[in-house]
């Protein structure tokens, strides 16, 4: 196997660094450091440390397979349901660490700089489209409640799960994700 | 009037730093040049950033006024609403900039600063709690469901409202909280 491009070694090692330290908590050195690369050949493969973290971002997202939502080989209410809990499991793993990269960079970014805002727009539009979709499917199927909609829905889900990942962090525990649970598919979804 | 002190001034000027900058996007000679106040001076007054942080903290929180939740002269729901619509106003009067400092502070300071989790989770558990009693009189009047457990709602709803005011830190506009009022007060508390 060839050996990673200093490049691709900054970029997966910068998910890690960027999650566990935040974008103004670790500086281009300590991601350099992380990554065992020489600090000097940062700027040759990123024009900024925000351009780096976009880069990290999109690595996340992929790794955090939100396009399962999609799978129509599983009802609805299940996809949705697996899809949190897979979340879950991997937050749980890191000991309630660290709280959700997307989250994170939403709050310490979104208002300094504009690029990575629109990439958080992006992603956080896209992953409430696709829960969207799937409240849309379980709607048709008479799962859920016709009056509901399903686009305002999403999003509140999508947002509701943010805060209970932000609370976590505090608690250090799940129960602020088995409340979501609990609302989301007891109250809200049932 | 007597001229405040330093201790004030830099107290009083850490609240906007803090939430314009976040903790570590601002240096202590950010926070002493916005108070007016020598660099040199600031360790005579706090033991550390962290510490300026908790007593700033504290400030934001008096000045959210929680405790206007507990005003019993005003019917449950409807005192629940003036919470999160004064909180509204106040957001959409800083441009949707800056968020939530509690939020801010707990997404980048929860995992390394165990003072500072512990003031942030007295915070949001006395906040909880004030939602919780409110949620208590709502169903005791007969207002809402009386099978919801308002523990657990009163948590969730802070949870949601927190990842509902880091959702609009990127759409810049008030949509996140007027789809967190439409669900939380025509859905979940109808």
């Amino acid at each position: 196997m060839p050996r990673p491009s200093l490049r691709e070694k900054l970029a997966s090692s910068a998910v890690d660094t960027l999650h566990a330290k935040g974008f103004h908590g670790c500086s281009i050195q300590d991601i350099t450091d992380a990554a065992g690369v020489p600090k000097g050949s940062f700027f040759n493969h990123f024009k900024s440390k925000e351009a780096l973290a976009i880069e990290a971002l999109g690595r996340y997202l992929e790794a955090s397979r939100a396009d399962s939502l999609l799978d129509k080989t599983i009802p609805p209410l299940e996809r949705l349901k697996n899809h949190f809990s897979y979340i879950t499991d991997k937050i749980e793993a890191s000991d309630f660490q660290r709280g959700c990269l997307l989250g994170n960079l939403a709050t310490e970014m979104a208002d300094e700089y504009p690029k990575m805002r629109e990439r958080l727009r992006m992603a956080f539009q896209s992953w409430s489209e696709a829960v969207e979709s799937v409240l849309r499917e379980a709607q048709a199927a008479g799962d859920i409640d016709p009056r509901h909609d399903p686009g305002e829905l999403g999003r509140f889900l999508v947002n509701a799960w943010e805060g209970a990942i932000m609370r976590l962090k505090i608690t250090k525990d799940r129960a602020p994700l088995d409340e979501f649970f609990h609302i989301c598919f007891k109250v809200l979804l049932k």
